[in-house]
């Protein structure tokens, strides 16, 4: 049996980061498509980003990623942020856009490469001074492409070296989340390909360093919700990098391509207490909408998120941990189905309406006429980001 | 036992046709890295596919990519060709790099897209005819991102529609060559998403359309010298798209990720009878260097598959077949494994002697100072490709 | 729109066939857990059978497995079976647990032993003759481990030979399903791995041979709904064997693992009028229970099945088609999510109880004492089957 | 350079432990083929083994599998093992064929059963008193067939206390090697599923607690070198189960579907100095031969691994590291390829020849006319192993 008070109200509580590049033009390396409308500068990023706010009530925070949202006075576009109703959530270092990183970044042979690459990533630990972000998420696309191209080990080496020097620096209030990936750019070894090598790095590290968890960024077959639960379990569950895919990283909205996925990590953040803001679990987007709207593309993901969570917090814990205690295979599962089963769109749209929203956050972002309005005023201008 | 001359004859027979995009720059989605000396121009790439054919003496044959290759008069591109020592070897039609293939070409939702791509393809069987290019390959990017963005089946009939024109467009002599991808840049469907799909669309249009087999075009665990196999068993083998991967389609240098896998594919040619030149087997490359210097790494990518081809033929077939009707797993393995353990490079430097050309085409291309000279010369310019 | 009384015929129409294997003990190769109660004769599984008919009243056929349901008189069983409200499906050949068939089957290199196996496929269709059943279903553990073992060419044309064989022998009335699997039991090369080489077998045999999709023998990543849109408008989709897996071919029961896959498939399946009986589309479950109870796993896979096609009938086809060809990819896409999103349980408890059956199956089947009846009388006795 | 009597100095020394249950039947669920003269005791699995070491001078050790190989008298059989020359590797305990096992073993929710597979636990180290094994190699089936099953955080707590407690009972000189795996048996989640969770459970045990690579054990695409790299540089590397795979874990010989990964991992090795003894890394085979004879294969498994051995040992390490500090991505590549494309058969036979072995392990081994022998004489008796 379950509190549908308290599921309401973990629900209203839950927050959804999102990304600033999520707003912009992205693509594949086949080609970037461009859509009217898009932002050409941060300042026009956190307007649209204000509008999945606006629409969902749940999503106030928004990642930056620098240099795509480098500005002059970083105190200023916070205090924008604020004026917005947004704050600034992770700052993502961004060591990969740059000629100068074409064998790596902080994994580079090159001293002087190494050296460019740890300095920007204390630059975006000054800018979380500025901007009152306590997230420094570092993701690293470093890594060879061929067998023999560099020393696996050195890598290492240098990779732990980098983070030592980038921890020391942190305020008391802030963190690392290290992410994890598979393959891409790189293509032979990643150098940092899995949670078990972000894990022990951050372990070494200490406790202000935490993995984040791309559900992109796994072998086929890896069972994400393991790891998640894993994570919690250790103390060192960082977030997530929400999207989905069906093959590699394809960053599609989250929850497109396997809600059921969605649903059984969301149950285990549920069920050891990763809901609770002092788990410090961040709950960020990650995601590229190649082809589709941005910013309704953005709320339906924040939607999927929160409908995951709802079917989460609906699964009878009673009833399954009898179940399984009793061995009973079929009852177990069928708790957790239960819950999966349900249509909490309803659930959902009381919950918004409770907190004078749209139930229909989607119609309430149409309604607003902001599509038309961008697509009109913002003419020119040459985006910052994701190889446009 | 294997006759050496007969081998020798063999490799010296074998030709290996490279593509005009793999000397300029190319990337991932992340970043593309500039190279000092790439082409700025189709008559470039020319220039530095002829020394790779200089090198090797291998690859006369260049594949160009139109629009990336597209110039005003191509009959003067073919006799600028001529005049280096090469051919034109594939048209490849590029119906993926317009704002208007958003959603698809000759699937597109828009019969008014359809109508420009498959006037594009039309295009590019007169640039053969100027060219004297026997082959259009063709590989469309065409696909969805999210289940229900459009019909599945629909699309199957677009594209009917679509080859069946072109296909009553080719001339006595020209073919098309139809290429299947597993993902990407769409992520939730393909169009030709497989071999069986591009067999069954040849099938259906007739002895002119073949199917042509990209090595990094497959799901993970996928055996492709059983679909090469296969299809030259049913006559609808049109060639190879070469390159290696290791997790998908990462386009490095054929043979560097999984040698052994090349060697097998080329086993299961040279057994089927794949290298006689009236099977129309194409040898093709399909490849990306981002990191690693252009003209090295397509001569690398010869020499490699010429290893693999030394290899196929040193299996000796007639001790293999013996040790297959016994059903000795053991010893039929062996058979095959000998060949592959060989060192064949002492071979394959005794063929280029007695064809006059250096042992060692890679140090025969560095002796020649074409990298500083071009790198010197070829400054400014804008190339047209891959994202760059 | 959707007309909900159309829907609940369509639901009440759909029949699924469940197969006497599960109802047997089954496992990995690790271990085969034994239960209590399990059948200990074909008999005693097609009265397990009646008890997932009675309790779903969708589950009229099942489907034998040749030598495991041998029996001394075929008519008497079929006999047996109509007694119990219920029909003999699909004759599933099975060539693979002999000592002979360690190299094969119908492609054994030893002739004597492809010769056995023929044999073996005729006297499953003297069994069709016998018990009224229309369907053969062949799947062939054939293949190789090891690169060399055997001439992948030569083993294509055995099995061509013996498809012809026995397709000729065919009543009118009667099909060949032709199934494929990536890898297992064989571990280099299957001899039918893909849906592309059973297409291409079954065109070239006739009308009377059709391809039959195991949900769990692709390789990771395959998009298995696209294959079924595939076959469907090629007229070659004889079936299904519906199970769930994670990773391989785990045999998990049908729609739990992936219960958006499902619905995708049934989705084309509907879309594409798979669900009319004149297309001969065959919806059987091929699964293991081995560590779960069997009876109340197939009745939920029945349910699972039932489920993913009441959501795939509720999807509003105008609406879709409308998005589709706006090329509105949001709106399409949530058309579909909205059918998927629907609590359905409702909607089948009315079907079910307009039918007179319990709206809860699960229910109704542990009222019945069934399980503790078996358990107490089916003791002793040694199953045919599943490695046990 | 390399120092050519350094590598064979190298070579004679690697040492490489062969299975027990590698000479016994096995198979796939499908079917578990018999041969003549398989072992009907493990008196009779160590004749076999001696044979392989006679015939490979290589392959002293001998891992056991518990039950599998019980005696009455364990000192008795290890002085047996002394008597031929070998002696006892690993005790591989066997906590998943019992019918309690069946939703788990230390992991199981039920408290008598995690009792009772710790006690086997405890046990196996009795059996490493008697034998002077040093090693305990652990492999849990344990895990769970669907979501909601049973919950996983719990179950790695049982699997912490579990594991505990056995680190407690070891002696001085002994050590727990952990291995992880993907799936199979279990398809949903595995209670060690990658080398991270077998990392983090090490770390807490202690320094006798190491990990274990079983190169079939992982999910397509993962950089197994990577992480043999890893847990050299952790100090947690405790060995190897080799064995190879095209799909999942098909457990065939070491070095025949991947002969290139095979040399990177011992690149790896040799790199890192894992070839030292004092670093205790085991190199151990797992696999099963399934249609093959057995003997031979398990002798082609060690020269395969011997082979790939001396082919890293051939990289030369200083050209790689300058062309590695220097950048140069195609001249570094080109290092280790010239030493895999190296034929180290020669080099082999020479070790051999100078060890006073025949330079062809196999054909001394078919010399002795053992397999003939033992067909002839090992009749009847059943063998106790891997579901036969």
């Amino acid at each position: 049996m379950t509190d549908r008070s308290a599921v309401q109200d973990a629900l209203r509580a839950q927050r959804i980061e999102t990304p600033s590049w999520g707003y912009g033009n992205s693509g594949t390396r086949f080609k970037v498509f461009a859509q009217p409308g898009v932002p050409r500068d941060p300042y026009e990023k956190l307007a649209d980003a204000a509008q999945v706010h606006a629409a969902t009530g749940a999503a106030p925070k928004v990642s930056l990623h620098i240099p795509w949202d480098a500005v002059e006075d970083y105190a200023a576009l916070a205090a924008h942020a604020r004026g917005l109703g947004l704050e600034i959530g992770a700052i993502n270092a961004n060591v990969f856009q740059d000629d100068d990183y074409k064998l790596g970044s902080v994994t580079n042979p090159d001293p002087r490469v190494r050296r460019k690459a740890v300095d920007h990533l204390l630059e975006c630990v000054d800018i979380m001074d500025a901007t009152g972000s306590t997230d420094l998420k570092l993701w690293f696309s470093d890594g060879t492409n061929y067998p023999g191209q560099d020393d696996t080990s050195a890598r290492q080496d240098r990779l732990a070296d980098a983070l030592a020097e980038v921890y020391q620096r942190l305020g008391d209030d802030q963190r690392i989340l290290l992410e994890y990936k598979l393959f891409e750019p790189a293509f032979y070894t990643m150098d940092v390909p899995d949670w078990g090598t972000a894990y022990a790095h951050c372990l070494r590290l200490g406790p202000k360093a935490t993995v984040v968890v791309d559900t992109g960024h796994h072998a086929p077959g890896t069972n994400i919700e393991f790891i998640v639960a894993f994570l919690l379990r250790e103390g060192k569950l960082g977030g997530f990098d929400f999207n989905s895919r069906f093959y590699a990283d394809d960053d599609l909205m989250a929850g497109a391509a396997d809600p059921f996925q969605l649903f059984r990590i969301m149950h285990e953040v549920v069920k050891n207490g990763g809901l609770a803001p002092e788990t410090g679990v961040a709950f960020m987007l990650d995601q590229c909408h190649n082809i589709e709207a941005k910013i309704p593309a953005v709320i339906r993901s924040v939607m999927n998120v929160q409908e995951a969570t709802a079917k989460a917090l609906l699964v009878d814990t009673g009833a399954l941990t009898a179940a399984q205690d009793a061995g009973d295979v079929l009852a177990a599962n069928e708790v957790l189905m239960d819950a999966y089963n349900t249509d909490v769109r309803p659930l959902l749209a009381e919950v918004r309406a409770g907190a004078g929203l749209d139930p229909n956050p989607l119609a309430a972002y149409r309604a607003t006429g902001w599509a038309e309005q961008t697509a009109a005023e913002r003419v020119g201008g040459h985006q910052a980001g994701w190889g446009a």
